[in-house]
């Protein structure tokens, strides 16, 4: 194993900018719901999403004819024409669209690493289609959780967990750091049954409130997409990668949904 | 149970302040091996320590009397008079010494929580008694892990865990924070031995270098002390708890050793 090749968690924006080296691919990750909603998204069609951190910049790319995508404590921002569910982005229609896109914590987490070699989006949704790129790469990984408001957030640390389970025989785990021993052993305890597993966690207990159980339990079942959103030039686009096995999805595929 | 009973878990200092309502009783976790020492110098009759951020702090102290205690890497700082082993503190000399006590991360905790309500000191050592003080209580906990170099470590977390698992008949969780869930179930999954589930984990790996074996076996197994390390006054010395049951020992005691 390439001494190039580890993998390391940060449960926080807080924690990343002491992770970073400069030569890592980030996999970003707001499970519930800001890189699902994109992957869904990029699976869709959607030709780019530019990722900003303010609603007011925002509404500054509709003159340019972007749709605006968002949401605030969960909910859609008032005047904006997508809010953050992944089945809003699923219409036929935005095949093309180009999207701005605010979120509470995912388009956060973006700035934060958008200096970065590569970052990429990863949720359940994408999850051994991502696998089997990673494994094909020769860079470290870092898996920046997006959290709640910066704080560790469980459905987040889940999918990390979840990377660092299907590439260990490819990556090592970072010495500094057992971040990534503990996410891999909650996503093990977890994958039996990750919806009941985060029956109680802070983040499905705020969702609860706003009544989108059905978008919780799409995020939560993996592997339905075949695409892995990138950031090029500002812009999240469609990672065509050469060369890639395409691996099974879930029987419960987005068509079924 | 009152809305003031709830416990947090930090898992690292970079996550403290925006958890801290001012409010609350702060844990400090440096199972390997800062309070693990504290609480066994505390425990064998120190008079007090001072935790100082610095080693040139430190050493100013000499004149006034102190002794001089703390690590670097996890080796003793050269011209101390004491290192960061719980042994270290155990020797009878040292009932009503004065000592001043630096380490790499443990104190740097300190400094942060030092200007909050109440300021005490966990570890595997004194779990039930700090159990049994905690439970009479009547204000939120934060676990503060001291992790490394401000990053997530695990033994620090696993304590975490036992004090939300033993204390979630008198303390709610958080709804902020998915970190205390993440915690008791690391410790559920590592309680029956947490030697071997450490075994992997990076703390651990650096600790091996030093051959302190010894040290970190001892700091693993719990309830060898009835003593909680309090700050009251920039110092740290021992709580004087009233009415408060003594909970049964480990047969393993510190005699024994």
């Amino acid at each position: 194993m390439s001494p190039q090749k580890y993998i390391e968690v940060c449960f926080s924006p807080l924690l990343f900018p002491a992770a970073l080296q400069g030569n890592e691919i980030i996999v970003v990750i707001d499970v519930l719901r800001a890189s699902s909603s994109i992957a869904a998204a990029i699976g869709n069609g959607v030709k780019k999403i530019v990722p900003v951190a303010g609603i007011d910049e925002c509404f500054s790319y509709r003159e340019k004819g972007y749709l605006l995508a968002g949401e605030r404590k969960g909910i859609k921002v008032s005047g904006f024409d997508l809010g953050n569910s992944p089945f809003d982005f699923m219409n036929a229609n935005l095949k093309g669209a180009q999207i701005a896109m605010t979120t509470t914590n995912g388009t956060q987490a973006v700035q934060l690493a958008k200096n970065t070699d590569k970052v990429i989006f990863g949720c359940f949704l994408n999850l051994n289609y991502l696998v089997s790129w990673l494994q094909t790469q020769n860079q470290p990984i870092i898996c920046l959780c997006a959290g709640w408001e910066n704080k560790f957030n469980m459905e987040d640390t889940l999918f990390a967990g979840a990377l660092v389970h299907h590439l260990k025989g490819h990556y090592g785990l970072s010495d500094n750091c057992d971040a990534s021993i503990a996410a891999e052993q909650l996503y093990i305890a977890a994958k039996n049954d990750l919806y009941a597993f985060l029956e109680n966690s802070s983040h499905r207990k705020r969702l609860a409130k706003l009544n989108i159980d059905e978008d919780v339990k799409y995020c939560l079942t993996p592997n339905q997409l075949q695409v892995i959103p990138i950031m090029e030039n500002g812009a999240i686009v469609k990672l065509n990668p050469q060369h890639l096995e395409m691996p099974e999805l879930n029987v419960h595929s987005i068509e079924n949904k």
